[in-house]
């Protein structure tokens, strides 16, 4: 086992190769770290800025053998890591952060908001789903609409089916295929926000100030942050996060999505372990970003401050908006990221920009 | 040819996979690109966060082919670039930027003064050496003391001799190897200031805040930017830039050592046609760095802002300097750059440290 904190010219390794693998990758590079990406595409947007790439499944253990062989700690850039993996990594003496209580909560919807319902975090009410029985059960307790999800993967809006009354529900469930789900009641919420959050090895919590998010059709459109709140709301949201990362005895940067009600009450809708897109803006906007953040709090270094020095709108870039690259170049105020992928499908993330203000405009 | 702008996506070469080539990757990778990197060494700092790494001599005609292939222009980072490399790309169809004018100015102290002197920049009295008799005659015409350096190569206080009497001027000239040689006039100078600037490829010229630099040892210690200077100074200095970067047709970032006088006239001492170490501090300074200016102009996109976010003391980690990371990482005005470099030589640049400051500090 390493020990911590890792000095410069130690290996990281990183589970995933896109574009948060690729910005991790060039913050530990910043840091004097080498990085080596396991993913199974070749030629991976984070793997053209790393000092190696393994090309191989997540799971498959002779690439995780060469991993473990080269790297001081692993950590990854999606939350459908394999427990299995881990469990690996781990056998063959690397840590992996953050761990393995983590991502099993952010792997099934369930596991996360009854995890959440045990710490005291407050979230929409909810019901396991493994039958029509039981939705029908679920359908009464909670009420119509709802919103019926599976328990695993789906993301930006699939895997998802609306029971706008309860007659509706068998076609809701054969819409999801049937799988294992979760029935949620609709959050009334007059906001999207969330915090980003970080913990270290040492267990001290820093959190970026709230963003707040704009999705369109599923997919986050944009963000502005530091989001205008009051600071009851920034210290419930710093309260969640904490007790979030406590509790999983998280080590690295998190990303709590929040539903701010009418009332000002926060409920979290879901956390991702690892650094989000809606802390992109931080690039820009503090002196240490969610990158760097991530890449200290894994390699055991004290964490960076977090206070912002601008204002930021950040827009991804969806597929062909990319095209636009020129024009966003001969703006004085916006900053560019791209993420070095090939082909741009209709509602690929490609890049995005953070527009700079003033904190006091 | 390629066309410009180049679109992300498209390949730059780097000659030179050290530190200021790695910070030139890492710019570039945030704006979309691929990188490729030429150097002798095996597993330089650079190659580590680049695309692909070729290793090869600077003038081996086969790895320049091989560069030329898969580049859509190349770069450098360091003013000793043969010309014989720079002609074999051209002739493989790749631009160099900056270009070979730049090269062979920066290469030799007499066409370099040469070349300032001819287009009205000042700098201190010189005179070329060949033989002891031509010493001697510029002896008589400059003074004593005066210093006798190389036409070629030397860095760092490496190849120069004072000539302190006319009498001792043969044994100075033993000490270079009676190399073909300047001799120039010593500055009576009260600080040495730089100006990092930038030529994009439509002829637009953007300069920073200028450099307050502090060598030891003919070694950069420390930069403090931007600063104090009168808008006089400012307005000389970037007059000077500009007459440079014009004259020379460059494309890229350039740096401009300068000797400020007790009356507050500038002299040029010399420039560097890359990034520079006294730019580092833009890299927490401000919003584009001299890094991502660099990709910007030799990419043909328009050049970004300039302006100061906040004044930053840039200091030089030297050697086992590096080994205080842990402390340095511990300091929330402190961002730290380290180059991936393994064993820490007496002197050798390991990383540096931008210290943040607000402006009205």
């Amino acid at each position: 086992m390493s020990t911590f904190p890792l000095p410069p010219g130690s290996t990281i390794g990183i589970l995933g190769g896109g574009q948060l693998g690729r910005m991790l990758a060039l913050a530990a590079a910043r840091l004097g770290f080498d990085v080596v990406i396991l993913d199974p595409e070749e030629n991976s947007p984070a793997g053209r800025v790393a000092a190696r790439q393994i090309v191989g499944a997540y799971d498959d253990r002779w690439s995780l053998k060469r991993l473990a062989e080269v790297c001081d700690v692993v950590t990854y850039e999606f939350e459908n890591v394999p427990a299995a993996t881990v469990a690996e990594l781990t056998a063959q003496g690397v840590l992996v952060a953050p761990g393995a209580k983590a991502l099993a909560a952010a792997q099934d919807r369930v596991v996360e908001k009854t995890f959440l319902a045990e710490i005291g975090v407050p979230t929409v009410a909810f019901a396991a789903v493994e039958t029509a029985d039981d939705l029908a059960a679920a359908v009464a307790r909670i009420g119509a609409p709802s919103l019926l999800k599976t328990r695993r993967e789906g993301y930006d809006g699939k895997g998802q089916a609306w029971v706008q009354r309860p007659a509706d529900a068998p076609a809701s469930f054969d819409r999801i295929g049937q799988r294992p789900a979760i029935l949620e009641a609709p959050a009334d919420f007059v906001r999207e926000l969330s915090v980003i959050a970080a913990r270290g090895r040492d267990g001290e919590i820093a959190c970026y100030p709230l963003s707040d998010n704009h999705h369109e059709g599923g997919v986050l459109r944009r963000t502005s942050a530091p989001a205008k709140v009051s600071s009851a709301t920034r210290d419930q949201a710093e309260a969640i996060a904490a007790r979030i990362l406590t509790a999983l005895e998280y080590v690295g940067v998190i990303g709590v999505e929040l539903f701010e009600l009418a009332g000002g009450k926060l409920l979290v809708n879901e956390f991702a372990p690892r650094v989000h897109n809606t802390g992109h803006w931080t690039q820009d906007g503090c002196e240490v970003d969610q990158f760097e953040q991530h890449i200290r709090a894994v390699a055991g270094w004290p964490l960076g401050p977090t206070a912002p020095r601008a204002h930021v709108e950040m827009t991804n870039l969806l597929g062909l908006e990319v095209d636009a690259w020129a024009k966003l170049a001969a703006e004085p105020e916006t900053r560019i990221h791209l993420y070095g992928k090939g082909e741009a499908r209709p509602g690929r993330k490609m890049g995005h920009v953070n527009r700079l203000r003033g904190l006091k405009d």
